[in-house]
């Protein structure tokens, strides 16, 4: 029966991933190292639990339909977050609330592009992003980064054809692990304001950015809804991935033509989520500095320990926000090894082969560390593991 | 920017109808009747807010990402519900769980159909199906019905090309408010199997059907799952609208394609409503039999105040679950209508324009009344100002 678009794309990666783990023992003495999802596995502070809880009971229309493009306090809350941290001018008609970041993507895909269009997408790249352009119909274009990580605007201008609708950036970016410098931001930007289409700017990660101040400063450009559109997902900040509350600021006339799509798909965001939202910005900024906080020395952790594998040819390519993305030394394909890994050392980690486009050679030397749901010891007990490993190595 | 699939397809009619409201005043002697919306007004029971408020508390996965395709506890409830109320053998692998049934609706879909594959939907039908197959480059066939509101097997039959992939049912229906005969539904399975193409069918009102026993007998066919793709919701069930759950139950296989859908669109329902569906499916039964008496009598209040307005030409076309489907007489057509009712008569419904492919005749002269949020007082109250209404009539 299954004819139809999903048959233009692969199976969820997470999902494969977890696969892997079945049928396999790990020890007490060597627990399972899971640094594949990016993702918080615990749960919002008790202050925000009683909040949802307290709504859940005494609220109605906690349970009710809501708006389409989501309450109408929390698109305001993020216009008002939104012009501060980054020095514009934004109401609440710039902001749809969507059922988390990925369908944020989806939906403004849907507004922005039809069959047969283009979308640039830097490689490595985000697959969830690669699978809709594919079931969408749509032609994703790579764009290869160097060994720094960073899309250079230079060779995404060569991409650009008449089928181009749109160039996606992720910042900090997933899987890549790299805060985009705020001129390459403004270049690309540039780029797209200069040839009429649009960039889709997903910032997902943005509370866990290392720099102080705006990591870029599109929305003080009088006409950035004519080019920017931004994506943004509640589930890091206040762990509520269970909730799917996301965003997107853009242009009021295109949120109009999403509201198509949303109303569609979702006809609304489920509402104690974006409850939770609403609160945690009003409530939480102190509790997420601590966040951020323990996200940074875990990513110092990565650096400190680093040193236990990098003399065995090792690459640290990229470290930020939730991920470090790693080079390995072995001759095996990185989407073989990482079977090999969770046997053999009891640590799953996604391979580059689900961030690149099929048969790109990199992709075989390449693995995303999703190391957030990691403390300072494990990450400390990641890395003696890998330093065990001894596969065949790379002639070099 | 916006020159998407959205564009392809018309703005959501209930934010539409919503709109007509805007700057009409309702006095307090005449209080707007809004039959617009097919959603309860009212919160779950207590005891249910009371599961969802204790989740929040003390259940950590609550807040969490869970399966892509659902809770495995509720896949299984819905398995063992829906093998003893049909007299299958379904199991937890049949069913997914969706962020709604309008999600359950476009993952079906996109599994599929592909860009010009065509899908047969019964007139009057439901927009967002339309909606979705517009934006999915879908051609959409409409399978006219008669005054019954009944769609023929034979005249679909008739409209099954070689692009054909699904025919689509709503039972009981939306917006015609017609139980389709067990026998009916029977045929169309037969005629999908014949051509091999899969039979959808939308059960989002099944918990109001008035018939007791099965309304089909489908999943009985040890080859079910080869043809058939049954989608629920529990939105209507448990008054869990704002919560966003539905299911989808077909062949596994399927549910493997529709699976990257749902990964990429919503990478899991949430987790609080599915707590909550699980919850309400093992403790409300009782319950949910005194909510469908409820409708039930609603149902026959629109039965017993139909004699207002049959005498001045209005047509009961159909009354099931929470539509009634109506014909007026007057001389104007029911999108126009429609705005004048709501400033003359403070009575909101939506107009048959809505539910028919563009240019059909007989839209101009319908209306669905949504009754589900009206007491038996209010529809008595809605009938005596319909009956107060003297725009020009249609000559006959």
């Amino acid at each position: 029966m299954a004819t139809g678009r999903t048959t233009t794309t692969f199976l969820p990666p997470v999902m494969e991933a977890r696969r892997w783990l079945e049928g396999v023992e790990f020890p007490p003495e060597r627990p399972l190292i899971n640094v594949s999802q990016a993702a918080p596995v615990d749960p919002p502070p008790e202050s925000l639990r009683k909040v949802i809880a307290e709504a859940a009971m005494n609220q109605p229309e906690a349970h009710l339909y809501g708006p389409v493009l989501g309450l109408p306090e929390l698109r305001a809350q993020v216009a008002q977050e939104w012009s501060t941290a980054y020095g514009g001018d934004l109401s609440a008609e710039n902001v749809a609330i969507t059922s988390g970041c990925n369908q944020a993507f989806c939906a403004t895909i849907a507004a922005l592009c039809s069959d047969h269009d283009e979308v640039i997408l830097p490689t490595p790249w985000y697959f969830n992003h690669k699978m809709w352009l594919d079931m969408s119909g749509i032609t994703t274009v790579p764009l290869q980064t160097g060994a720094d990580l960073l899309p250079d605007p230079g060779a995404a201008k060569d991409l650009i054809t008449k089928r181009t609708k749109a160039i996606v950036l992720v910042t900090p970016n997933n899987p890549g692990g790299v805060e985009y410098p705020s001129e390459l931001v403004q270049a690309f930007f540039e780029l797209a304001q200069k040839h009429n289409i649009a960039l889709i700017i997903d910032e997902t990660y943005r509370n866990f950015d290392a720099r102080t101040g705006a990591p870029h400063t599109l929305f003080q450009d009088p006409e950035w809804d004519k080019t920017l559109i931004q994506l943004y997902s509640f589930s890091k900040a206040f762990r509520l991935t269970g909730h799917r509350v996301g965003a997107i600021t853009a242009d009021p006339a295109l949120l109009t033509e999403i509201e198509k799509f949303l109303d569609t798909v979702a006809i609304c965001p489920n509402q104690l989520g974006q409850m939770a939202a609403i609160w945690g910005m009003q409530n939480l900024t102190q509790w997420l500095a601590g966040e951020r906080d323990e996200i940074l020395d875990r990513r110092a952790a990565i650096h400190d320990n680093f040193h236990k594998v990098e003399d065995k040819g090792w690459k640290l390519l990229g470290c930020a926000a939730y991920f470090a993305y790693v080079e390995h030394p072995f001759d095996l394909p990185s989407d073989q090894l990482a079977r090999e890994m969770v046997r053999d050392l009891g640590v799953l980690m996604l391979p580059g082969t689900m961030f690149h486009p099929e048969d790109t050679p990199r992709a075989a030397r390449e693995f995303r560390v999703a190391f957030a749901n990691v403390d300072r010891e494990q990450i400390s007990v990641l890395f003696d593991r890998l330093a065990q490993a001894d596969w065949p190595r790379v002639k070099t």
